[in-house]
């Protein structure tokens, strides 16, 4: 049985990625790409890397007649994909990339974004998107919140420890290095090839990047109390990857242990042998996720390091692993694609 | 049917994008990993990307039982390579990526490569692996001489032109532009990050790239007499990608013509609308070659541009296509990945 | 004697380049600085490598008093600069970096910028500023127009052979390779870090770049007859840097002395050795040119190859080299910095 | 007065950014070049940037006349440079930028270094050149060990807080973000640029770096007890700068005070305003370091981070800086280029 695909937001880079493994994904079918802004464009002139492939012509959201539609990805902006969510027929499943479904208390939504929730009978009905530790969950939604790609890596390396209650909750650090892609198609000067290429900087220091609300929710939730991280991004000039290297305090061996149980049997989760460190050009293009640990030599210390392809595992690989359950297909359909190196 | 597959010289960059196009192939199995340099270790501590799959350890080539191989892809070094596979049973296909059988005449391989040929019986079975041309002869073949990767982007813009007498043979000019991966994983100087990153320059001037041997063997077989091109390749800061920009004197339209109606029913080769320019980022991963052609404001002239990544195209991907004819399997199995963009 | 410096135009690149040039200078001094659209910003907050300089504020352009003024140099947009050049005092020097005022003959301007000139009294002052070959006039000019930076990077290689008639003026191909910083700061979708990393392409195919104007007028004006080059750039994923590899027909030997003795005395131009090729790296951040010649296999061609920094000797450098000879400076001052490499 | 200079190991990175940087200094004349394995060259060909410099051709240690020279920049590798400095006449001044001479205790040199030292009399002699904090010692040494590039940045950032008290001495982690150049010219797989390019990843994980034998050293001499950081290193793809993100338990704004205080007259050290970031873009090819504070969300956490290229003020910089200082010049001849950005 094939499923029909439509996919909002196409001309963005979770759009193209979602086509990019939806191409050998064999029982789905894209039958609908919107882009508002691109509308009558056809996807080979947006993406001429998609250019092989028979696709569908971009038309406006308004244009899609949902009815014969079974799975929709929305990779719209935050704010105005609850809007478009809130108005589709209940029957469509619905997979969003945005950040609009992550949270589940309003008012920590008005506090991290900014402005009331329009859709908040979809918000309660949301379910989170981190695959691995809300499976069952995921495979009865009809409305699957995808998660933030920085939130998603973090959450990797520290849920099981958190669940396990064998680190200090008050002095868990995570300095981030995350790839440009993260930050979209938008036009930035500070996105410019001339102004990042060779150089790297912090960004939304002291605890002001709206994954912290993600954090915030889903640690507190599983320590029982509640638990604040220290979270600095930082911009690295690469496309793709995210590194989480996460300073916590508890027995290196136990973390080790705990995290490799925990991931024993997930298809895209990969502990490194005790004492190495992943690195983002070994996950680059794949839906998998490297987890390093090691001791320091302060004793007491430990260092977890995660690295995932923020397009594919922290966003689009992420969003189709949802989608397979919510159908009923096999969880790894379309993405076992081996990481692209060199 | 599962057809048994071993790979010579894996430690290498064209090994692991074997292994990668492969991991996703329905009908082949790696059974052996051969790298006498690093017999003994996990495919894993040699490439950590290939960490999710499940392969036999490296082993050295004296190791492999080849009663029990159906193909063996040969990754090794030029001059390497002729001596291995000399020694093979006849009965195992070969697929070679050295550059060892890729001239028919023996006296052009001692003036491009410098020394005697050790398997002239081999290298008068050979057939020239480039896919789109050689199909038939392929299909039949036990040993197939992957191409250069530069080569082989040439002559998808050429060979079509010269084939037809569409443009001036005498005034042929190749200026091309190469990612760094194609020089593979040695150690030299001037494949050092500090040194390329953010420089360019163009390297084997003046005619002297070995490439050349096989411009004038299929450039000169084609036209019925002597055929030299001019030819000056470029090392650019990328890890992937080649990028031919190939000037001819002839009408552009007919030249356009000429290859759309060459490469129409080609799965791998695509044609870019009249006047617009292919870029590496759009084949990245891909096997996939992209051709533009436009006129010139100087009448009589014109630009054909070629792009096709160097590891799959250029490379293993051809040889991945090849081993399919060989072996009877559908020509695109394995290979139908869209690129990685961005 | 300390000369009073604007320079309008600020928070671009070549503004930049022009202040970190200035910093070292023994005799300049800047006093005004002037952005529209960032008036009221310190420069250390559009710029802030220059955070260590005690630089004027930002202002309009109408907040300057260029009766206190010395030189401008002016970097505002093409079309925006003749206006603003045209309306200042004559009394005050002015190096333009647009390219208003390249072109001699006003129909030529139209046919490659679209547009009726609005300074032709300006525009039949000013004098073309390749410094090598323009110096005399340079020294008494009051107004001098920048050349483009391909431009300058075409000529420093051909201007000698077509002046000295030693190479066939119908058989003159330029492929150009050009980082990203030659596009300037503006926000475009093609500039983006994920649009251009690991990325390049030929871009303005088919003779349809504007440097091809001041090409066509200088190549013409020296030969004594229409000469029309054959000229192609390529967007390489670098942000400094431009590198010509010119194909001509002549002997190579006559091309390299003819160089050789046209610049022997220079102090920015650099001959290679015979058969080297010179590489954009080994002239980043600075105001050399390097340039190599060699011959082609094939008897009659040549291939010289001539590399530079778009910012400092194809931008703001050139500008700097030329203003000190208008003010009656060492024509050096400021300028011999070395190359930053790696 | 001129004062006669020799490079020894002037074919490494560092070699030739002192090259880089005195081509401009107003008292300092290069005299000999020193580099053992490629002996006879001219400096143009192994560093071909250094072209338009009048330059001595290379040479053996063994043919330098130390007679004639006054001060040596020693570049040679790790336990090699302890022996060459040792035996060179008492009259020469030294600045040495290897890790020979930077720890005080011969035993702690055996443990991060590994072996005996051959040169315990220069040892106890040399003075640790972190400038801004040994200028006194510096300006009457004969001796200066050049420090670390991480150990300078993680000081930068944290010894006038130690120094203060304004900080928990136990809780420190240095996050630290190292660029290739770093890791110098040496041939080793993980430098290649198909490597490296596009990826990231931590190493010398578990506080194994040896540049700790230096925060260890330092910190507990200003605490006046043993002070032991978490240090990891990450390796970024970007050829010069280190970023070091540093967490602290301490008020942000005493802290902020602290570190403007120490450094409000330093030529070198910049602080930003209060809650701004700095970038490695903005000291490339600088000796300055810039450094901001902020506070985290969770109070009583800061986090200051500091940046500088480590080729300048983290190597030859510094090491100039001293040679200036030893030599009774002003401190900052030769070093006050303006960054180049883009």
């Amino acid at each position: 049985m094939t499923h029909k695909i439509a996919i909002l937001g196409a001309s963005g880079y979770t759009g193209a990625e979602l086509v990019r493994l939806i191409a050998t994904h064999p029982s789905m079918e894209i039958v609908a790409l919107a882009a508002n802004s691109k509308a009558g464009m056809a996807m080979a002139d947006v993406f001429p890397h998609l250019r092989h492939l028979d696709l569908p012509d971009l038309v406006t959201i308004d244009q899609i007649d949902f009815d014969a539609i079974d799975l929709v990805f929305c990779g719209l902006p935050h704010a105005t994909s609850q809007k478009v969510i809130r108005d589709l027929p209940k029957t469509v499943k619905v997979v969003d990339l945005s950040a609009d479904f992550r949270l589940r208390d309003p008012e920590e939504y008005v506090k991290w974004y900014g402005g009331q929730h329009d859709a908040l009978e979809c918000q309660a009905e949301a379910v989170y998107g981190l695959t691995e530790f809300y499976r069952e969950e995921i495979k009865s939604a009809r409305l699957v919140a995808g998660t933030g790609c920085n939130a998603a890596t973090g959450q990797y390396a520290l849920r099981p420890l958190i669940e396990a209650g064998v680190i200090d909750l008050d002095q868990i650090i995570l300095d981030l290095k995350c790839a440009v892609s993260g930050a979209g198609r938008s036009l930035k000067e500070n996105l410019l090839h001339a102004e990042l290429s060779e150089g790297y900087h912090a960004y939304a220091i002291g605890g002001t990047h709206r994954h912290l609300g993600e954090f915030d929710q889903e640690f507190s939730k599983i320590a029982g109390r509640p638990v604040k991280v220290q979270f600095t991004p930082h911009l690295i000039p690469a496309n793709r990857g995210i590194l989480a290297t996460v300073y916590v305090q508890g027995d290196a061996q136990v973390i080790y242990d705990t995290l490799s149980k925990t991931y024993e049997n997930e298809p895209f989760i990969q502990m490194l042998p005790f004492g190495q460190a992943p690195s983002t050009r070994h996950v680059r293009g794949s839906n998998f996720c490297h987890i390093g640990v090691t001791s320091d030599r302060i004793a007491g210390r430990a260092i977890v390091i995660a690295a995932l392809d923020n397009l594919t595992k922290g966003s689009s690989g992420q969003a189709l692993q949802n989608a397979n359950l919510m159908l009923g297909e096999e969880e790894t359909a379309g993405l076992m694609l081996a990481p692209c190196f060199p």
